[in-house]
């Protein structure tokens, strides 16, 4: 049995209590937050679970892995108290607001034996790892192109990069080994005061391959749609399309560059697939996979070295958009 | 009634044949193609045309306006030769292929108190004549937003912008009186072995306004998508939704400035509105309003000046994909 | 405060139990099914509510409400038990499985000065709502038709009128005064050992109003599209369209029927209208009506009388397959 | 070379001249309409083509094959003249206004030893031609639903079944071998002064199958669309979907009646294959293989016998609305 602690009850905190509760052989032994209301929250349904204002009340309990889905700014100094203490984390995404301080996780963590997990909870949606399995066909990968634009909560404290873009690069990061080589990043505050609300990415990498992102909490539609293109076949994701989230598309352009001229493009435009996705709760595949690594011992699908290849994008976006120019990864 | 020529009887030439031959007060007089397949699909249908494969004979001729439908290359050459005969023009887009040769163009014609139309057919299109209409009211402009993605006949002797920002282009210049400042663009290609077959450049305006187009041969889905936003209303343009091609949105987000703490935004997501759009084909409407400009000597819609607008744009996206930099206008 | 019981904790049961909880002025105080498994679900989330295998102890009891989820065959007597014992009642659609019930429910109800409401959650939806608002604008009422189709969860018991059309009679109960006066019902059990699992119903009303609805179990795409015409305008109201329910069309045909040769129609394609519907659960609307009712004695917008409608329809859809002919209502 | 007449150019006749004039074998050599500007049409585009206002002097001419797209009730008489003046015909649909008539027309054509081809364009429609294909593999077929549905041009002199239905008949005729027994046809005149022009027909088959087909000239939105279910796989043709006109659904219900209690059903809902569906028209389909069964004396896809078949339904479903009743056929 995995005892388990939330701390942050905000928007996420109650899902991750959820669901680690739904769960055999794990259970939800204490919870925490700042806001009497969001502890009353939990109150109300789960009576058993012990409540506090203070994290570290959390730190001195037996406990196994601690959730923490409090906001970015106070990720690193809470899951370095926590692993100091001995215990596991899941953290939500962006892993921590810096590079720097990750590894410093990472490190801590390896040193006393303890496991980080970053809740990059589109990697466990049925979809994407429908995905994972479908692109073995798509023959080399040629790019990414993702747009994830509606109208949007604008975030107080970060730009729209920081809010929406985690998913993105969680997915890259996921389907993809090569590695990113260059990245810039354009933006624009056409309504924050302070922040980028509309901006786009392009990340270019060693093997040609480029992925191109789209975010924004302006537009009057909401779109959430990936497109995934190969030499042999092309995918398309579409996470508003309830009942065809997943088509693959047997299409491309061929060129035989070993003749002389070159230039005779062959067009394929066949059929189209969409796969069967399950339909299960991201969160509770997620939750499931880590109680299994912690009762198993195995290696978690998301890391901290995954969890820090996202920051270092992220990062990364920031001295573009500061510098106005591309910059090296 | 105006006697025409077409120069050029490839892929769109025989529409300005058969728009002009449709219309009062015009008859299409003579065709001009190198190849003769092209010439003869002309003769069946229209025995009354004459045809030659030297554009050289139709400048002697009785010959009020000569449309130039050949590779943009041959825009330059042929129309100045056309204007110093005495004949007005309309050139397809792209106008030429530097703005030096439009702005020659400009200057001959003048000289000559002729007409340069440029056949930027979407401005003529129904919808984006509604969309002209209904900006009054989207507010102060904050953004506009292309897609137009398929997957292409790649281009031998152009990269995708070329071949496919113009309409984009085009557009933004119809839509907006304020002026380009500053552009990047980002291309890559993928399968094409010498120019970019998938692009996306940003404009900046010099009030704030931006623009983003995403062009590219290279995708499984076939996108013809634009977004219009304003502070008060935003508007979608979906040219591949036959019977919802325009949607207003009463959407955005407000942000009171003037308070000492300004970030307490209110959203607004309100009804959505269709506007019935006139069936008819945008060359015909072009057509018939450069027959009118002809008869009437009134201000051609697209001049010359909007031509070489787009020109500038296009020739700005080269030098920015050449340097790998942001450009100035 | 109204005190509430659910009798019946299957699908639908804890659906009540959560809305009558959250609202104020309501307390769920005891429960009842015959299904250990289905006590204990409610039992881990709501340790104050008493529960019970006998749905008698609760007529014991000091309770104002008790909804009755249990399946629509013993509705008659458990409803029967708890008016006689003072109670007021919500019973799920169906109300009862005949007229007669129906009629007998509602003459002891009114003898004990009590209320019956019955669950025809759909007439509490916000697009439903919103219907009934635009529906003043349309003109004289032409037609309904609605589909209601997918592949669905074969029922042992019933056919799949008295599965899915109990939605569509309650909508059209809830819309239009005027009276159905004729019914057919064509039906037919390709996949069913027992009952149909595919039907037509088509109702002529009074007026000349036709309804139309289209019910299967066995349709490989989910369908859930109403169209109400009227003769100046017709709303299309679709549930599986997360973004745009409803929309009015400024749409119709016209014929002066004062001309001697009156067959020269007139055809109106005007805008489309899409109205911002609120995004609240049904059942939570639907609770606080009926805690309102409860404290404020007002008349209920779903009443034994709306219930007896809908019975009366469906119990007339049996005779038509039944005789295979059209029946008087 | 097959020399073909067109009688009838008012909407559909032009279609008829235009594809005989562009595939080999084939010239139209006369073409004939009452209305003097129906014929300037055509001899403006097809200056060798012989015109006429009486087609009595066709009858005359060295044709091998006279089309005929004059109004549904001249059919009879004019198929009759050319067929005993030695020349194959192709109808228009409907083949005749009555069975006595289809069947006189079939004896005539047998005496003289020549071809009736109806045109049953639809039969020709790549996406049908795919469906014949996929049907193989549908297992037992179940039903077939289609909507045909927008807001039509109301017809004078016939109702909205005569007008549409004829597609989805034909449709049927050529997916299906097995036979219609019983028909009920459901009709209302809502806008027109005397013909149905909203309609719904139920055909039952000799082997359980069911036909539904909604046919309207009053619906809001356009839909063209048919679900043909099998007890293995079901099909999804929606005619308006550009990109991706025909669906095979992995889906259905299985039930082991071999059982003793039957009612287990099981489901399968797999994936979903899209194929790829040929741009063609499908009246240059049709007109090739009228000419190929000419010169080839093949055995037409749509005989007389076909044209007939569709007739019957018509005729029956005007019995079933004068009766109010359903009819055997």
């Amino acid at each position: 049995m995995i005892r388990v602690a939330v701390i942050g009850l905000g928007y996420w905190g109650p899902n991750l209590v959820r669901n680690f509760e739904a769960i055999d052989n794990a259970k939800v032994v204490y919870a925490c937050d700042l806001v009497e209301e969001n502890l009353n929250k939990i109150r109300r349904s789960y009576s058993s679970i012990k409540l506090t204002k203070d994290y570290r009340e959390i730190l001195k309990e037996n406990i196994d892995l601690v959730c923490i889905a409090t906001p970015p700014a106070t990720h690193y100094e809470i899951a370095k108290d926590c692993l100091e203490s001995g215990k596991h984390v899941l953290i939500e995404k962006p892993m921590t607001t810096s590079t720097d301080e990750a590894l410093e996780l990472i490190d801590i963590a390896n040193d006393h034996g303890l496991k980080i997990f970053v809740d990059h909870t589109f990697v466990f949606s049925p979809p994407v790892i429908k995905i994972k399995e479908l692109i073995k066909d798509i023959g080399k990968p040629l790019y990414f192109d993702s747009e994830r634009i509606n109208l949007g909560l604008l975030q107080k404290d970060v730009n729209v990069i920081w809010d929406l873009a985690p998913h993105d690069f969680s997915i890259l990061t996921y389907l993809f080994d090569f590695e990113p080589e260059r990245l810039i990043a354009i933006g624009s505050k056409l309504r924050h005061p302070y922040y980028e609300d509309l901006a786009h990415i392009m990340v270019k990498y060693d093997n040609g391959f480029i992925a191109h992102v789209h975010v924004s909490w302006l537009s009057p539609v909401k779109i959430r749609k990936t497109i995934i293109a190969g030499d042999r076949k092309m995918i398309l994701y579409d996470d508003t399309n309830f009942f065809e989230k997943v088509k693959v598309y047997d299409k491309g352009v061929d060129i035989d560059l070993s003749k002389e001229s070159p230039f005779f493009p062959t067009y394929r435009s066949g059929d189209i697939y969409v796969p069967k996705i399950e339909n299960k709760e991201p969160l509770r595949i997620e939750a499931e996979h880590v109680v299994d690594c912690l009762l198993n011992n195995k290696k978690p699908k998301v890391d901290g070295y995954a969890g820090l290849k996202v920051v270092e994008l992220l990062e990364a976006c920031d001295k573009s958009l500061k510098e106005a120019k591309e910059v090296e990864l």
